[in-house]
């Protein structure tokens, strides 16, 4: 059997569930490979694909007889079809964070089950821990997107438009082997970097602008995710003691990220000395990077987990200031029993663009 | 106040509720313009916009004060306020369609309502219905579509890759004044094109094949769609007996497509001419196109609902020969009074690229 699906049916037998209905296509995809939509049962005995006619050839071409599922036409299951995947099952899991309210009405009223059970991100909770060939699928992404950076220091002049920046970065990571992009791409020149959830305008960069560059790729589906802050022209002076203290916490940071470290100790590191030099962490230190651009673990002092082994996940701290600039710094790592490894390696000190 | 929300306040009060909880970001889009992540709330007297400090920039210079929506930062929203908010509320809606059964739950948690109603969609029934604007956008868009696909007629070549078309698609979308992809778009050629959802690849496009081009893009948030099925170098014989009898479908349907016409009958009317000739019709004939890509009405044989006046919808039947090829022929039309109007109005002829 597919190696996934043996742990995750370990796994269930643990928490005495007989059974459990997946729904969440990232999930299906990291236990099978699987791109097509449809919905993924763990009976007690087999493990079912149910799908539609659009994917059947799709998925034919994916699944080998050693993953052991059955694929399912689902216009040729019965309401009995429905009611036998889990007949006489006492307690069947269900991923409650993903499913809408309206299918979970549905689910009860298809199957017979006795007790749907909250999973509580079981299988998202696995995913946080990478292995090998994942880990090579993000250092590849990560390497596209160090590859695309190198790139626009030497691309971006004054007077080009965030939106012709953005579209540029799409067009290297597509014509350097990346799937596509993460995430939308964030460009964000002058007062724009202000909002740390810019969106790419018209607006074009002037002599003088902070521009902050949010961006990723995926490669085979795996993402990386890192953000810069660079400048045209010169770095004006305002902005230079805002920058030395984000890229201050992002070093300190990365000395914090290791096996056993408190998630909510380094985040409340950052937000102290940022406070204390009267500014605010405005949004979470960082977050999962995987098949999910953003997955557990969320990196915020509300978490109190602690950094693993083979996790991989973002450093980003940030100020902002409305109405005038702003700065995040961002690096992609991969946490080890002694430390952490940067997977995006581009230059941190400042960069002038169009000198 | 906004007048989409005056709508929806008449609306929750005929059925009886005081109050909505709106979390679909595409339904606050189009109730208030908004982009930002957050939770609209319509209380009894107040409306009010849940988001983070991320936002608040982006949604200060989005709102005027005619929208009369007050923006709160959720940081600082304590337990009590949260309980405020709803206080002696009898019944009070939620989309169940949208929020997962963790979201309801905490819903139930955070606020003091005596009843969560479930609304069907109530929002979404009005979406399917355009006003001069949103018809006018999508028009738009439309309308940059048909101009990549005539651009396209030039541009592809015998020995391009399938990847290499979609990517000259999406270049073209951006330089032409859309925001970006209505969604991923579909190369599929030869063998690929038997697929109905199939993704572009590295495929070289050779002589005799079907190109099957699924593409559409956004203007402002309103999407176009629409797929052509051409062929490189010459139409194989066999081939035109399936074009025929998918471009005969799509015109019929057209006639069909008009107030008052019964959905399923349009779709029935095509699944029978399909398996007269010895096929299936083996995704649904179409969908709404607005905001989202898909959306209500879903054009299937399982809707017995009609035909509205200022719908857009998509008519979008396709045949699949697997291991062999495929035809789709699909227009985006705007449903009058009378009859439809195309508003993708490229050529459904026989077209040959590379001859």
């Amino acid at each position: 059997m597919n190696p996934k699906i043996k742990w995750l049916r370990d796994k269930i037998n643990m928490e005495n569930m007989q059974g459990i209905i997946i729904s969440n296509p990232v999930n299906i995809r990291y236990l099978t490979g699987l791109t097509a939509e449809g919905v993924l049962l763990i009976t007690r005995k087999e493990n079912f694909f149910l799908t539609d006619a659009r994917y059947l050839e799709e998925v034919k071409s994916t699944l080998t007889i050693n993953d052991e599922i059955i694929v399912n036409d689902i216009t040729n299951i019965t309401r009995d079809d429905y009611e036998n995947f889990f007949l006489f099952c006492e307690n069947v899991g269900f991923e409650e964070n993903y499913i809408t309210y309206a299918t979970y009405k549905k689910y009860i009223e298809r199957y017979k089950i006795n007790n749907f059970e909250e999973t509580e991100n079981l299988i998202e909770k696995q995913r946080m821990i990478k292995d090998d060939e994942e880990i090579m699928l993000i250092e590849k992404a990560c390497y596209i997107t160090d590859q695309c950076f190198s790139y626009l220091c030497n691309y971006i002049k004054i007077g080009m438009a965030e939106k012709e920046i953005s579209y540029e970065i799409e067009k290297f990571f597509r014509e350097n082997g990346a799937d596509g992009l993460a995430f939308e791409t964030i460009v964000a020149s002058g007062k724009n970097s202000s909002k740390p959830h810019a969106v790419p305008t018209d607006k074009k960069i002037e002599a003088g602008d902070a521009i902050t560059i949010d961006m990723g790729c995926k490669y085979k589906g795996y993402c990386s995710d890192m953000t810069r802050t660079i400048f045209a022209g010169y770095v004006p002076v305002q902005a230079q003691k805002v920058y030395d203290l984000v890229l201050k916490n992002e070093l300190q940071t990365l000395k914090e990220y290791k096996e056993g470290a408190s998630i909510r100790m380094a985040s409340k590191m950052v937000e102290n000395d940022f406070k204390l030099n009267g500014y605010d962490l405005l949004h979470s230190l960082g977050h999962g990077v995987g098949l999910d651009i953003h997955e557990m673990p969320f990196i915020n002092s509300k978490n109190d987990s602690t950094f693993k082994a083979n996790m991989v996940v973002t450093n980003e701290p940030g100020i902002y200031i409305p109405g005038a600039f702003g700065v995040r710094i961002e690096d992609t790592v991969l946490i080890t029993k002694s430390g952490c490894i940067n997977l995006t390696k581009s230059d941190k000190n400042y960069i002038v663009v169009d000198k």
